[in-house]
């Protein structure tokens, strides 16, 4: 375990980081082995590298980009509501890549839930349904259902196959949940964990920060990490033995994501694209939302932070905003340009820079908790390959349809909280219940109106002094099973006609009531 | 004192509402006073007239509106997003109106702010600006800076006389308030108070209730009661000597309501209308708003409870919402069209009919709170009204700079909050000041992006996994003087090239940052 003898004080020496071992003889044995253990894992060479070129870049780009950005042009963008007379077919082309066992899904889920409060994985979080599932569970029923719905049309056994990445602190608890839950009844060959890499923190001089005398500050290496992961886990491997074609990348927070979704995967297919981006129409101009654009000619998103006000607010005739493809972390490759990216492209991309208040140990051995940026986390995003694509198209979807991440605990002035995920889920499955043709019934035995408003008051016109967006809006409760439904299909010949009291489940018990709770 | 000497005994037994005086004799001289007063200022036979007819509107429109529904058509739509070559036109012809003194504004301020949690009315609230105006000054220094610009540019004293409708609760509280205030700097003989009427609470068989043994439960009679109060209280004769031509009717909770808005006026008189509403997008079909649409050919707002889900998600090829033109308690009056509406039309339109729970006390003298709606609060709405517009236009405006209204007590799960109306604000003029050419720097000296994320990490690109509406966006704290500037103009010549720390504030004391406080 001698540092010297191993030869790490020598490439530290180096490196230019010989800092990292300034606390070693204060260390206890175990804390100098699992030192040792982290700088032996580290080239030190390369990190210099990272740093070096992201610094470049990153002082290279502080001006605006807003003369060289244009909009997705028309052409390339797919869109539920004004294409409607498309869908039928995108769908059908969708389903029947997945009947052929081509398609293959990627989560993105290396994220812990530090936002959120809790320690364990994003995806395990449940976020209070009346069936109390995880978002894991969630995503991992509605690909069984897909896999059933393209079995029953196409009479072809097939399968969709799960790559999930973790991160080294999410690993293992990831791998023990699934299997404690029995892989949601999806075959456990084919669901396939693989690793983020993670980089250390460096202050702005290039040096590694230790943010205790014996522990190196690390961090994921962002969501972009996957293209290293895919070639240097073998998963690229994995896919072209399975005769993979299409792959949809999308993020775990997301409670509405459509995995594998048909129409998605069908439009992109039938564009012959390399590379396609979901998007929801961003409506106002101040939300913080990067928006899928052209720079130079090249597709890429550019974030709300990287263009002026009077970009944002920029309209096209139609009276949209002229930049209005917001990302949602929701994409399709092509097999054979994931491959190119993987091999050829994303290696040459630098890391960006993402100033930080590290806490860190001085030389004196003090922990500093700083209150200004003291360095940098660096990163690369998933979205950073899309300059590459030589077909590249965007799809765009309703938010209320299909977007609602989960990222922060719920609070006074917090957004995309548990609370939103549970309501935008219930609210979804409500509509199609609705649109199936059933109605629901309050407490008093009246009708609820479509768009329900909380309190039994249930008046043909109960406040005209009521403008937009009552504080009391609250969804009917309403779950339905992704093993009954994936998007709303199948609803009609077990709802049509009938009258229901909220809490309404339709699961593998058929459907049925709940006694109220606390839901 | 003696219910049978005045007669009163013998009109409630004319009326059958006897049972009014059922508990006279348990009643103090005080309490007896009190109910004869009550009882003698109402008109039995109207009132059951008035629950006759609601009652019978009420069942007989209990099937759904959709069918007979058609959307506002483009030629009778201006809109700021699509028709922006029109706006400065526009925009002149409402200024001209102004500088002639023929624009008065109509201000339904009848509502307490029971659901904010307080007892007196809502436009004395204080939402926690750094300045700490309440809605009732914000909205009088915005008619006094239009008066000015109005002058500056036609070279002619004019003035907007400001009509406050308030209710029998909230009269005596608002005039105090005003007159404590100084008017705000406006002529007190340019301010004119009027009061709406009252209800009383009717059970199911038209019976009034008495809330307790010597109160009968009254209401207002929703803001549609603005017309027969503007007839009887003299309003309409006030206008006519005043030379009044277009009224501009708006609700005291908007904290961005631009009062006798120029364009929308100058819109609505370039079009020659009766009558004209101003709207916001609606964008998710289960958002909880009225629609003005047509209806048998005729216009009016159709409530959200009133459709059907299918029919609120129908979508025009253009893929925005067929019903999108969201009802926010805003209008145009042509004088003519209002006086016509007061003295012809308005009197023969039924009440709506409000289900509640509605506390009372029983034939035994005990209170009781029912847990069922046991009865009726008799109402009318101001755009009732709109079918009788030979001419109506429709004018649509963007949420984020005119609409945000406060309905609610800051709570987790409330929208219309003080936060969010404070916020709202903030953001509107954070985005004047960086449309005028300055910028915000952040407590390490460096530029805060125009759309801004709370925290100092301030990276280029500072987490790849975020997607839309992070939950710790807050607006950069700026506040504008209505005296400083009505709608962002003139700003410029003040702001431009300059770079700011939040709080920025500009008004009659120059431009000049706060320091840290709790806001």
């Amino acid at each position: 375990m001698d540092p010297n003898a191993s030869g790490l004080t020598k490439r530290l020496a180096e490196a230019g980081q010989s800092h990292l071992l300034r606390f070693w003889k204060e260390l206890s044995p175990e804390e100098q082995a699992e030192l040792t253990l982290d700088l032996q894992g580290m080239d030190f060479q390369e990190i210099n590298g990272f740093f070096k070129k992201a610094m470049e870049t990153s002082s290279s780009k502080q001006e605006k980009m807003d003369s060289r950005m244009e909009p997705v042009p028309r052409e390339v963008l797919g869109s539920v509501t004004r294409d409607r007379e498309s869908l039928k077919d995108w769908e059908v082309a969708g389903l029947h890549c997945i009947s052929q066992s081509n398609v293959a899904v990627l989560l993105l889920a290396g994220g812990q839930g530090t936002r959120l409060g809790v320690s364990y994985p994003k995806g395990m979080y449940d976020v209070g349904l009346p069936s109390h599932k995880t978002l894991f569970q969630i995503q991992g029923e509605r690909i069984l259902k897909l896999q059933q719905l393209a079995e029953q049309k196409h009479k072809n056994k097939c399968c969709i196959p799960w790559y999930i990445m973790t991160s080294g602190r999410t690993m293992e608890s990831t791998k023990d949940y699934f299997s404690r839950h029995d892989y949601f009844g999806l075959d456990k060959n084919n669901i396939i964990f693989f690793q983020q890499g993670m980089l250390p923190a460096m202050d702005y001089q290039g040096k590694i920060i230790l943010e205790n005398k014996g522990k190196v500050s690390m961090a994921p290496d962002g969501n972009g990490g996957l293209y290293r992961a895919l070639g240097n886990q073998g998963i690229m491997d994995d896919m072209e033995r399975r005769g993979i074609e299409n792959v949809h990348v999308y993020c775990v927070d997301n409670i509405l994501v459509k995995v594998a979704d048909p129409s998605f995967i069908g439009f992109c297919v039938k564009k012959g694209a390399d590379c396609g981006a979901k998007v929801v129409e961003k409506t106002n101009p101040t939300e913080a939302v990067g928006v899928v654009c052209k720079v130079d000619g090249r597709y890429q998103v550019v974030e709300y932070s990287e263009i002026t006000l009077a970009t944002a607010e920029k309209r096209s005739a139609d009276g949209r905003l002229m930049f209005n493809a917001g990302n949602v972390a929701n994409h399709f490759f092509r097999f054979s340009f994931l491959r190119d990216i993987v091999q050829k492209y994303e290696p040459n991309l630098q890391h960006h820079v993402a100033q930080k208040k590290i806490p860190y140990v001085n030389a004196e051995g003090q922990l500093i908790k700083p209150d200004k940026p003291n360095g940098i986390k660096m990163e690369k995003f998933v979205f950073d390959i899309f300059q590459f694509a030589k077909t590249f198209v965007v799809y765009e979807v309703l938010r209320e349809d299909e977007f609602s991440p989960l990222k922060n605990a719920d609070s006074q002035d917090a957004k995309d909280t548990p609370t939103t995920a549970r309501h935008a889920l219930m609210s979804l499955h409500h509509r199609w219940v609705l649109n199936a043709g059933a109605h629901f019934i309050d407490e008093n035995g009246r009708h609820v109106p479509a768009i329900p408003r909380d309190g039994a008051a249930g008046s043909v016109k109960d406040d005209g002094n009521r403008n937009l967006k009552d504080g009391t809006d609250l969804p009917i409760k309403c779950e339905i099973s992704p093993l009954v439904s994936y998007g709303g299909e199948g609803l009609e010949e077990l709802v049509k006609g009938r009258e229901f009291h909220p809490t309404l489940m339709i699961d593998g018990n058929g459907v049925h009531e709940l006694v109220k709770n606390g839901v």
